[in-house]
């Protein structure tokens, strides 16, 4: 099944207690894009870049079967750039520096042939971009999925809760929805962000794992406990691409397969924070994900007896 | 199978966001032998009280079949006392009050009913007690498994690091871990347990569930995801009681079966913070048991198709 993507391409340069980078390719999109791109083919990115962003790099994500008929180029315009320093517990981190430039307005162009996907995931943007998406595609995708973040719940807090009610899958970390919700209680802060209007809600802890709740019911899912974090960049967008990704390849959007969506999810995001920036979900085999997978099993089942 | 349970009995006084208590039964050894009560049979308390202790509290141990013979109650001295206040997210909480009285000079002593005993629990009390009841044990019992704290790691360290080559499992805290070990990651901090002596670790990470390391490998086991935590008072504790409990009963240290009692584990604690103190854990069926246990199964079960 088809995939559609949007969110944001972007510089980003990064200090971890393991090292420094340059500016290397970052955002969300494009970590969604090359998660998702171990399970769909029809992998369709929606973005918008400036005039300074290399061929080469378009190139790898090209190598990677991602469509960038959508990926906007701005003439003599800048990408988005994005650096940030992570603290020693690699649990937090300061953006030492933001320039919008291109996103501040970005306008979500869809190109006729990605009309009709099966499957819409909003990466990380205003909700304003994100919903103008859904205005644009004539037909309601099987499922969309948001992701958010702080900012918007901040800054953008109605134009947020109008989308939330388009919306079947919110992504968000367990601070944030107890920033959006007011609740402490995760229990409490999904249901009701699921009053708000997604019918599935998914909170990710990051080291502590995911939690998706549905139906009724919950699944918590695991992360791998690691020896070394190197850098967390992506992690959260390498889960939201496996999971959708994960989804539309099987094109069962069901409690019970949304369970096996995390646990792809999670184990993509395993791989992501080896290596700095997207280096390791560049460079992944299936052998590989299905022996992380493996992992998954062998840490959360236990027999009853 | 037999269980030996050490460590301490007392008066807690709590406050939570919910309310607050006088001095009523606290104290790990109480919460682990309750706990452990649902699962073994021959279930043996060393502890020691003063003469303030009712009768009425010893009673309420009985009636759960637990042997008090081990109970020593000092005439003329007092019982341990601990009151503590939790802060409203109810994962930190600062210490009022400490009263050590009759545990200040705590000298284990073990009933001749009691040797042989199969397996033996050693609770949070300091090393050099602990390390006196393996002493006072003529026969090693098939497992030993020790709970510390904070506290020991940083006034008898050295004690606690001899003890740790004497026991087969420790259970500890992530904090504590890091403490212990100086790592960050869990998975260093385990390893470096594992090589001052215990071959399993135990670390339990409170709302984020409980990690298992042995044999080369490693489980996870997810807490429960609660709408609301009442009184977390002796969780760790009860946690601790329904692992050795399920242990002994099935008579099985694998660590297949260690898997499986931490998840007994975990749904004894899941009851301990809904109500104050030891409530709940003195109030269960065996139905209760069974069901919050498939909560657990159902939480973390998925098929890969």
């Amino acid at each position: 099944m088809s995939l559609l993507t949007v969110g944001s391409v972007a510089f980003d340069a990064l200090e971890t207690p393991f090292g420094k980078t340059d500016k290397i390719i970052g955002g969300a999109a494009t970590y969604i894009t090359l998660s998702a791109s171990y399970f769909v083919n029809a992998n369709n990115l929606v973005a918008v870049v400036g005039d300074d962003f290399p061929q080469a790099m378009i190139d790898d994500l090209h190598q990677h079967g991602i469509n960038t008929e959508g990926l906007e180029i701005r003439k003599g315009e800048k990408t988005f750039f994005w650096s940030g320093k992570y603290h020693n517990d690699m649990n937090s981190r300061d953006t030492v520096e933001v320039q919008l430039n291109v996103m501040g307005d970005f306008n979500p162009i869809i190109p006729d042939s990605y009309q009709d996907c099966d499957y819409l995931m909003l990466g990380n943007t205003s909700p304003a971009v994100q919903g103008l998406v859904i205005d644009r595609l004539h037909n309601r995708p099987k499922l969309i999925v948001l992701d958010t973040m702080n900012l918007w719940i901040e800054i953008a807090n109605a134009d947020l809760l109008n989308l939330l009610k388009r919306v079947d899958v919110l992504v968000l970390n367990d601070e944030e929805a107890r920033m959006l919700t007011h609740e402490y209680s995760l229990v409490k802060a999904a249901a009701k962000i699921q009053r708000m209007g997604p019918k599935t809600v998914i909170i990710k802890k990051g080291e502590h794992g995911a939690l998706l709740f549905g139906e009724g019911k919950i699944f918590f899912a695991p992360a791998l406990p690691l020896e070394e974090v190197f850098d967390p960049t992506g992690a959260g967008d390498t889960f939201a691409g496996g999971f959708i990704g994960y989804i539309a390849k099987t094109d069962d959007a069901s409690f019970d397969n949304m369970k096996r969506a995390i646990i792809y999810g999670s184990a993509m995001a395993s791989f992501c924070v080896e290596k700095f920036g997207t280096e390791r979900v560049m460079n992944l085999t299936q052998e590989e994900i299905q022996a992380r997978v493996s992992q998954f099993v062998a840490l959360s089942a236990f027999g009853l007896e």
